[in-house]
Formats: C-alpha cells, structure tokens, sequence
C-alpha cells in the first residue's frame, strides 16, 4: 500500500485549442494509522516517506509522548500501512482529550487563545533565544527552501517545511499535508536530538494558528513564510514569543510580531508596532 | 468571540532595505465547536461567516443528517462560538466512526480507495449527469471565481469554492481551510434546496482525495482546479465518475479522468487516456 511519493501518468494536457496525452508527475496520499498500545488513535494521509518521523511527531505534537525515548517500540508495515507504536508514560488524559475543546480556564487569561485541550497543554512560551536574522538570510533561505522542494516543482502538489541555521538548510520535509510536514521535522529532530532553539523554520504554506503551535511545539522562536498568518496565529506567536515573517517575495515581506529579531540593514528604519 | 473574517492591523513592511509600519489586511479564525444532542461531536476553526451552513455541511459530509430536515434546531452562539444542533435519525453508527479508519472488506474489492469509514459509507457513484463543459467555460469559470475572491485578494489567507451552471457563479463561499468551504457550499445547497447535478464544482486548492470526496459528497461530477490533483484523488475520481481539471492557468490545463465530459473544440484532438 506504501508507494513511491509521486508517479508518472498520462493525462490530457490542453493548449493551443486541442487536447493532448502527455505523461505528467503525481504526487501520491498514503494512509497511516497509528495503533498505540494496541489501541487505534488516528489515521494521517500523508505522502509515504518518513512514516516513523511522522508517527514519533505527531505523538509528540499531540502531547501523548513527551520524548523519543517514551516509544520502546516503533514498527511501520508499509504492506498495510499500519504503524505499531509501544509507549510507556503516555499521557492518557492527552490521549484523552484529543481534538477536545480547551474550555476550562484553569491556565488564566492569558491562555484564552487556545481551542483545543492539548494545546494548552503542551504549548510553553519560548524562553528568549539569541537567534536573529537579517533581511538577506530571509530571502536567501526562503530561496534554499524552494530551490530544494523538488517535488512540488513536479507535481505543484506538496508543502515544504525546513529548518536552517547560518550555514543554511539543516533538514527539510515534504506532504500533500502542511501539517504532516511539520511533524515529520518534529519527529526527525526528537529521533535524532538535533536542536532547534539556534534553527530558523522556514514553511511553504499559510501560518494558521495549528500551524503556528506546531513550531511553537518544536520550539523554534523564529517562523518565515512566503505566504499569509491568519489572525488568531499572531496573536498566538505575539503571546508566544514567535517572530513571524510571510509574504516574502519578490525582495520584500512582513514581520507581524517580535521584529526585535530582525536585524536592521544599515540606513534601515524601525518602528515598534507590537 | 466569532469576529469580522478579517481585520486592518499594522505590520512592518520590508522593501529596499529598510522596515515601514504599514496597514495591512489579516485573515481571521475562529473555533466552532459543534454540539450534537447535547454532546461534544467536534470542533472546526474556520472563516467566521455563514456558520449554519458550515455546521449542516459537515455533519451532512460525515453522514451523521442525510438531509437538511433531520436537523430540528439549528442555534449558533457567537458570544462562545458554540453551535447547538438537534437532530432527528442521527447516524450514531457514523457519529461513532467519525475518523475511524475502514478496514472491513464488506463493499468489495472496489472499495479500497476508501480509508476513513464514514466515506465509504456516505459516498455514492454518481449517476452519468449530462452536463459537459467546453474549454472557455474552464478559463471563465476559474477566472470568474478568482475575480469574486475579494478576501483572498485581499489577504492571500483563504481557500475559495464556487458552484457554476452555464450562466456562471450560482453560489461561492470561502474559508481559511479548505474543507470548510466546501462545507459550506454543501450546507447551503442542503438549506437551500439548490439542485447540484447541473452544477460544475470551482476550488481554489489542491484536489486531495478529501476534496474529491466532498465534491462527490456534494453531487458534482465536474471539479476544475487552479492547483494539483494527487493520485488517489484521481483514483476515486475514476472510480466515482468525476472529471478532473486540474493546473488551469495561462491559457492551458490538464484533464485527468473522465475527458469525456470536455467538450471538443473544432479542430481539437482528443485521446483516450482512461
């Protein structure tokens, strides 16, 4: 049921007033269902590459593990497309309350912007890291992102999510699923301890708010995106502590919240519109 | 809670080297939780407008109601953000499986594209509709629909739908997820009455098998795109008897399944790519 991550097939390409067979790339959707404990908890259609990566970040993002170490058994049977997950410490009030409303207000005021329980939950506001950009590194590792993102210029089918450090891109993830990629990254950097507070995530995609609490999950304290943040994602990374920068294209973009890691270009000008 | 779909807000501005504080336009989210004869079924953060329809689109989508007349009060509290929905004949088996994934083998072999339950329950071949649609209508449908997208013009944060019949838009609705618009064009037509069979299906996103699943849920058996089909998207398009127009841009497109419902342009060429 596992299969390559795209295809090559013939479709009817129209141009010029007539209808034409070519051969064109497709990206493919693979389900996965988690069984935890033996006990099914979800299913995710994503693109087949990294299964582990996105059970171990999903699990993660869900607040069900708190740590790679938690999972004492991880098999993926890519015939079925089941993944077998053995946990010890799972967070059963987590599992629990999975895609529940966070209505209680046992967190105060301040946590009014969150909507699902595990969110509250798990999200912490981001101790102060010293990690800054400048406006060049902003275009530059936007540029790296989709210079990488090979099969979306194939197949215009898929989200790209990467995280770089000064020397560039560290690890890069795609899926037909924007928030698959993301815990695939989440899952990738748990597996192998790489950290994330000096890393930089760039998306392909819209910053929603699930969007914005995943990286606030893997705990990057900077977001840049080439496209728009919703409304509630600012007011989340503003409570968060999360720069957000989108809309970068054609040498310009927006920094919505924490401009203050942003470095100022010389001659540049700075106003404060938190 | 439930606010304006979206709002003026500043935001720093880069261009030429230096930051500007300049007004922009953000799209806004918010949570609907849906409670269903008094329990919790799910909650959907979406576009805050035409909720009703949202909320009888889904639960319709998921095959909880069969028909608008199942529902016997409908009340949305935009104070919580809480709609409260009586029903009548509520599918508890569905409301059960809700996401579940289907593993039971009792349709038949030509059933595997289906992955969550409830899909290969609610969902129906269609029967063959005589609606077709030539090469123009394509480009005017698309191009039509962009035109209407004001919001996303506006903040580039929003996935749109529209239903067209030969005279252009019946109906187009808009949202911050995709699925959400597509619910909600669902809902209206379902509180409307509005016939879908002479319709043509006009999205903005990606075709995944999710939204080829709803259009077919829907009752169109023609979906034109700006974006990419996946593969299993086309699969159950060829199963369910949809025409998939995908990449319409610049004057070209690629059909994918079902080609027998363009129409010929004189002087085109067509072959059978099934």
């Amino acid at each position: 049921m596992i299969q390559p991550v795209s295809i090559l097939s013939p479709v009817l390409h129209y141009e010029n007033g007539a209808l034409e067979e070519v051969e064109d790339s497709i990206v493919t959707e693979s389900p996965i269902t988690i069984m935890l404990n033996e006990e099914e908890f979800a299913t995710l259609v994503c693109s087949p590459e990294y299964i582990e990566e996105l059970v171990i970040g999903f699990l993660a993002s869900e607040g069900v593990i708190q740590a790679y170490t938690d999972v004492t058994d991880l098999f993926v049977d890519e015939t079925t497309g089941y993944a077998y997950v053995r946990a010890e410490k799972v967070n059963r009030y987590n599992q629990m309350f999975h895609s529940k409303r966070y209505v209680t207000s046992c967190c105060g005021k301040s946590r009014q912007s969150f909507y699902f329980y595990n969110d509250a939950r798990t999200v912490k506001k981001l101790e102060t890291t010293g990690v800054t950009i400048s406006s060049a590194d902003c275009f530059r590792f936007m540029q790296a992102m989709q210079q990488s993102a090979k099969l979306f210029q194939d197949t215009g089918g898929v989200h790209n999510a990467a995280l770089c450090d000064a020397n560039g891109i560290v690890v890069s993830r795609m899926d037909i699923g924007r928030h698959n990629a993301l815990d695939k990254l989440y899952g990738h950097c748990l597996m192998h301890s790489v950290p994330v507070e000096d890393k930089i995530m760039v998306f392909s995609g819209r910053i929603s708010s699930e969007v914005l609490l995943k990286v606030a999950k893997i705990g990057c304290s900077i977001v840049l995106s080439k496209s728009a943040p919703t409304e509630l994602a600012l007011r989340l990374a503003q409570e968060l502590g999360i720069t957000t920068v989108g809309f970068i294209r054609n040498q310009s973009f927006n920094v919505y919240t924490w401009p203050e890691r942003i470095e100022q270009a010389e001659g540049g000008t700075s106003s404060d519109s938190k």
